[in-house]
């Protein structure tokens, strides 16, 4: 298998998920091509060649050279970002997603886990739904735990690193610009006990993720991001306004 | 890395999380030592060493063999269901948990993906929280649409089985013994959609599931596994009674 297939990488700049793959295609200087669409929802019929489902992120491995939006049957179609992580990580192995060391690899599996199952929600919670803010303060607590003393989660930059980064960066800035579902009081509190001494090690962690070259060139400005988030349902109360 | 150091394996009867890795350690045949918790929560403190999150499944890893309940400090600790099964195919590359392809690899990522975030909430949805059942059916028809036409999730035995197997049979059998929170209409619906030809290749892959080995061997008994979920909150209606 040559890692110098032809790629086609699925996308839209809003995409928490997507923004994964685009930072992995990154960290591994794969060349690619960029299908980005321009809105959520309502993905055009030849969509449906490239991923049934309708989501994104997708890539298209291999098969001739065609246009985006005409997909090739001959390509291997991938979905869901996790999966396509491992992918980019086994076909190159050079890049080092993944550690070469199996407990280090394992320790990247686990922290990308706890991520998935006890923060994620937790997130979704408190700041689509106005959930109270205990849920995701433990959380996030429980994941600060599970973080060496400084570098990335397992030290050198790795998947796990990249399973979390478009989220904890996306909170982070909700959170500041007080987008979110929360309550002015919650919204307060939150900030306070976000910026407080207890997470200063999340917090070096966030930016140490905003360092990242990869991370840099696939995160939208600032302003877009929020200009694109504020039009979100679960977000449109703005507690700082 | 010598597979053949010591491996413990923190478990309950009940739980399907900890059977996926107790179908893999049948799997990879690993020499390893079971402790089995008798009850649903309250772990004993002892076991915040193994994990602080007081979960099952875990795995000690390495270190002096010491009983069970006085975990060495100098075992690694390995948590979470879906990292564990990863180490111990990169661990055990001869049995094969992953295939060697890198295509393969990702299909059988992207079944087990597909599992925990399109069906799972569904299933317990339709079952513990007697939701509408369209969901679980829709659910489980895409899960058999990516299906081959044979064999399992990505034709020979794999991670991705085995990441579905203690769920997609527990829901077979809580259906058969009308165990859920379903109303008695629900449920003869979802015993009829279920059982028509439609979903005759997902019945066929959950059969194939029973006649492996490895499960067979990490299976209690359907009366014991009926005892244990009766007893469950969410499933206190049974249907047919
Ligand atoms: N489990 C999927 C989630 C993908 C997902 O939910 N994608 C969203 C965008 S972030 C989507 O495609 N929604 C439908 C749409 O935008 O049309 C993954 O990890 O790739
Ligand atoms: N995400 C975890 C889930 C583990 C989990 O939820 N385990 C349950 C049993 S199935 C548990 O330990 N619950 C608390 C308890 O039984 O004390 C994994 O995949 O390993």
């Amino acid at each position: 298998m040559a890692p110098n297939e032809q790629l086609t990488f699925y996308t839209a700049e809003y995409s928490p998920f997507a923004q994964r793959v685009h930072i992995a295609l990154e960290d591994v200087h794969a060349k690619y091509t960029i299908h980005q669409f321009e809105q959520r929802g309502g993905k055009p019929e030849w969509y449906i060649e490239v991923n049934p489902f309708r989501k994104i992120p997708a890539l298209t491995f291999g098969g001739p050279a065609v246009p985006a939006d005409q997909p090739s049957s001959e390509s291997v179609k991938l979905i869901e970002s996790a999966a396509i992580l491992e992918f980019l990580a086994d076909v190159f192995p050079e890049a080092n997603l993944l550690p070469a060391n199996p407990i280090l690899r394992a320790k990247a599996r686990i922290f990308a886990e706890f991520y998935r199952n006890y923060v994620h929600d937790e997130f979704k919670d408190a700041f689509f739904l106005a959930n109270p803010i205990e849920g995701i303060v433990a959380a996030l607590e429980k994941l600060q735990r599970l973080l060496p003393p400084s570098g990335f989660a397992v030290g050198e930059w790795s998947i796990a690193d990249i399973m979390v980064a478009p989220f904890l960066t996306r909170m982070s800035l909700f959170l500041r610009v007080g987008l979110g579902a929360y309550t002015k009081e919650n919204w307060a509190r939150l900030v306070e006990i976000l910026g407080s001494d207890k997470f200063s090690r999340l917090r070096r962690y966030i930016s140490d993720i905003h360092e990242r070259p990869s991370f840099k060139r696939t995160w939208i400005s600032d302003e877009r991001q929020i200009e694109l988030w504020k039009e979100h349902p679960g977000l449109r109360r703005k507690a700082n306004e």
